[in-house]
């Protein structure tokens, strides 16, 4: 891949490769995934390791060598195994049940997942004989001129039959680069005379292995595509291009305009209105909200907001209903009360703002003096003049008035007017 | 669609599909419409009724049903009828007119509109006999395995000849569900012994009906094609992905760069360069505009303006030749003058603004009490220092300076230069 | 074209078109270019002038004409003459390594490059005897019905044999237009009993010619995947739509979110993180800067530099490590030291800002009196407290603080706070 980040940890719509691939497992029925991953790999086992048992394979001696070092934790397992590659995150769930139904009910030893039709470039080969039985698999870089030619590639998903399966393992040879492949299990099998079956992919753009980045794109344009697939069929007004977490959650008569981005933990409410151009981040929106070309980040957003254009809500925010903030307005960790109007370029940060406030252009919450931050508070129904300081910490008390240009540095009573720099009281 | 919003109108491309449907066929040169609608619809006859009578059809009993609610109003029609369905939003008129003269040509009694090739799922099938003639309308619905096997697909489209058709319609039996279909008149002619003619659409995706998410999401792709093809060989540089209202009128060398909304009736003059990333809502810009990472609403900019990146001209402003608006200004019901330059973030609305003014940066006119909006009015050539806050109503006189962070309250008289808190003057 | 900008200047990817066909010669080792342009054209001189020699068609009376003005130059050249189309900007280095190879070792006196499975709409067809043997080309103007059903177009590529080359140039007859064709000489040649050979392409996309905005999209579309396909494959996460000039250099590691535009001389260092929805011009950014939906001109990034979202680097401007650069806040032709932090709304233009200094939001350097420019200086450690305004020429001295409001005309000495309007030291 030729990049530092491990491959299987590149990520595709907001997961990790191999944490799609763990998904598929789990959502297919399994619950006792075995990991086997590079030694030191922390970033690796934080991802896999809730939903797997990690076993360390410290030097890199082929797949079968990988795969061997699941055998302590599996030696007793007297049912049927799935192997799978993390580097194959279009495989669905549905073709992983049914690989296992059908390998449940022949007597194969091996059971492969196999595709046609695909460029086969950078796959393994599946081998048959004259009568079309599978004989074994060649390597990508094993293939001579004979073997580049067939069309039948390999996606790397198996299921073995165990206890068979541990001595086959063992008698596996070594390829010519000294790698033990897992691939030659077919050939052993073969050898042995045991049945071995491929069940061909119908949709053979599952078997997309990731070796280069060409192929990740194109792997996140797929899971991309499904998404939104599903999003569209549930009533979501989904227009492309649409960037859209697995993780995200939508409900219908949303309409997320183009080039708008949905990440982690989001959810979207119904009939909200959501770009062109926006990005929501691990943030909840309830029902009616309208959010244009605007960010929006780790925040709540109740009924019938409306953000932007060019505005930006920062983490812990949390905005009450029929809030408008327009533009080049910025709010960050400050909940604004329902109704309050921040419509133009200004900056909330770190305040409580009650409702029915209206907040001007210009207007500053000065929460930083170089060493510390400090709370403003904000009763309802003030109304602070444009280019107001608010030098916290402050508190301003229902329904007054800032002046225009006003610097506020001391607390101001309710109902009381202020102006001037600093600001002094002009009426109550 | 599992939407609230009735299918025929949601939106393609700036128009509801009913409405494309419409036009299609006023251009085509049918100027006698009649359109029926479900009972209790105004949104649906706002979108039609202006071009179409409309009736009701009560209950939905299906779509010969709806069609005979039009026997009141066209059973004295003498020529043919021409029935569509309100879901065909990528039928063109070059087809209607082609329909319409190989009916009038031929003796059919029912011309039908074929397709072939097309993923036909959702579709109608055509039945014809071993000679090849048409002999029925199988629905989707009521598809064996025999039929479902069928690849020509029905478009929804047919031209009958009346009066025939209204005695024909009133003996066609109900379907299995109890619904009347209004594909059943093609069994119904070859029954009687008529001619039924199919004629096949040589680009089978103009038969695309639309009954889920991601069949609209196709619709608007290839009508967004077609606009953007139209403005490709017309001699503007359209850049993809661009959205452009099929209502949006452009000159040619225009650029529009990607990401580029183009929205209701906007007309962009030639030269303009528009984008990436701007939006541009009902608005006239004249020539050689440029408009970066911006939206504009209901505006008209004239000759050589140039905005953005990231500014907001709101709805009833009128910007004048030359006027540069440069990052985070926003402009609301405004008059800027000739050669203006309004260069950094601030904020002007209510305002009328002279010629070759200089706006600085932060400077707000204060259009609002609490209560009330006020007007501005700059006259020409006066410099708006940064941070000034003008309190309307106010007037700043020809030629008047006004100091940085000057909090203007009262009127400035011509070639006056004021400053301070509240701005007073220094000089004259 | 339907452009006032000649065809071969339209742009594709930051490079004019004939820019791109003179860059592939210059790759395949040619360093003789002629060029053959239309009287009066300066732009077109400018792009090419530097690696080509200029010789002018006055009279537009065909491509053989045309060719024949270079006859002055090249008229001694004893070797093989390549001739290809300014408008085929698909054609690769590799496909004129080629030709120009095949052309050699074969005794051929005209290679020609062909295409088939191409839409040959606008090409010219390859007239063949029974035989198979080249004997004309029959431009696209001149088609009928026969020759237009010839699926084999000719791509506008031609290796000639001299001095053969120039005799028979001078007996091409004209055509019925008037015109005399380059493509005449393959009958010429065939008339001569010469052998003409054609290499077909292997992609025959290469062909493609641009003679509307649609083929011009289209050829946009081909080089903008050839540019991404390069850096996917070099380690860079590009996700599309990603808008990258040819001439951009990226660093493996790098993520390029969606809606990105890299243009001009742009560099990107490793793990740098840029958009979505960002515009980088003629910069260079160092390792791990981050710039989301953000705009940066003619810019220097150092290393770690986070910009964004919503924040525009105007040209001139160096920014050091580690420098936050917020929302809404705009840089020009300035410098900011390490660390220094500018989280909010406003304007730094014509300043020195040292290192670790604090830019409260609202702030303005107020460098524009209305007729001249001037220079701020903030040295290390300053905190400019909100909407403080820094009235140019001003420096402010190491570790000052402005407060919140102050409108700061004199200098400030290091360590003093200001406060007020104008801004008065408080303490020291």
């Amino acid at each position: 891949m030729k990049s530092s980040v491990p491959k299987v940890l590149q990520s595709v719509c907001g997961r990790e490769m191999v944490a799609l691939v763990a998904d598929v497992l789990c959502d297919a029925g399994f619950d006792d995934l075995i990991a086997v991953v590079p030694p030191s790999s922390p970033a690796i086992a934080n991802v896999v390791g809730s939903r797997a048992t990690l076993v360390e394979q410290i030097e890199p001696l082929g797949t079968a060598h990988a795969f061997s070092k699941a055998q302590a934790l599996l030696g007793n397992h007297q049912g049927d195994i799935l192997v799978i590659n993390g580097d194959v995150p279009l495989i669905t769930r549905e073709t992983i049940r049914a690989m296992i139904q059908r390998h449940e009910s022949s007597h194969a030893y091996v059971t492969l997942l196999t595709c046609d039709g695909l460029p086969a470039e950078g796959m393994g080969r599946i081998i048959r004989d004259k009568d079309g039985n599978v004989m074994a698999i060649v390597e990508a870089a094993d293939l001579d001129t004979l073997t580049a030619s067939v069309s039948e590639g390999n996606a790397g998903v198996y299921c073995f039959k165990s206890p068979w399966l541990w001595s086959a393992l063992s008698e596996l040879p070594p390829s010519a680069s000294g790698e033990i492949y897992l691939t030659d299990m077919v050939a052993e099998a073969a050898l042995q005379g045991h049945m071995v079956d491929a069940m061909p992919l119908e949709d053979s753009g599952e078997a997309l292995g990731v070796n280069d980045g060409i192929q990740l794109a194109r792997a996140r344009e797929v899971v991309q595509r499904r998404i939104n697939n599903k999003w569209l069929l549930h009533g979501v007004n989904v227009m492309e291009p649409a960037f859209i977490d697995i993780t995200v959650q939508l409900e219908p008569d949303a309409i997320i305009y183009p080039n708008t981005f949905l990440r982690g933990q989001t959810v979207i409410g119904k009939g909200c209105q959501i770009g062109p151009g926006s990005i929501i981040v691990d943030s909840v929106l309830a029902e009616n909200c309208r959010v244009v070309q605007s960010v929006i980040e780790e925040a709540v957003l109740e009924e019938g907001v409306e953000v932007g254009p060019y505005s930006h809500v920062r983490p812990e925010s949390h905005i009450e209903t029929d809030v408008h903030i327009g533009n080049f307005a910025e709010v960050k960790n400050s909940r604004l009360g329902k109704g309050t109007k921040m419509g133009h370029f200004s900056y909330v940060g770190d305040a409580q703002v009650g409702k029915d406030v209206n907040i001007g252009a210009g207007v500053v919450t000065c929460n930083f003096d170089g060493t510390d931050k400090y709370e403003t508070i904000i009763e309802e129904g003030v109304f602070i003049g444009s280019d107001s300081l608010l030098v916290a910490p402050l508190r301003i008390g229902a329904g007054a008035i800032t002046g225009a240009g006003s610097v506020v540095t001391k607390d101001v009573p309710a109902g009381a007017k202020v102006v001037g720099v600093p600001a002094r009281i002009i009426n109550k």
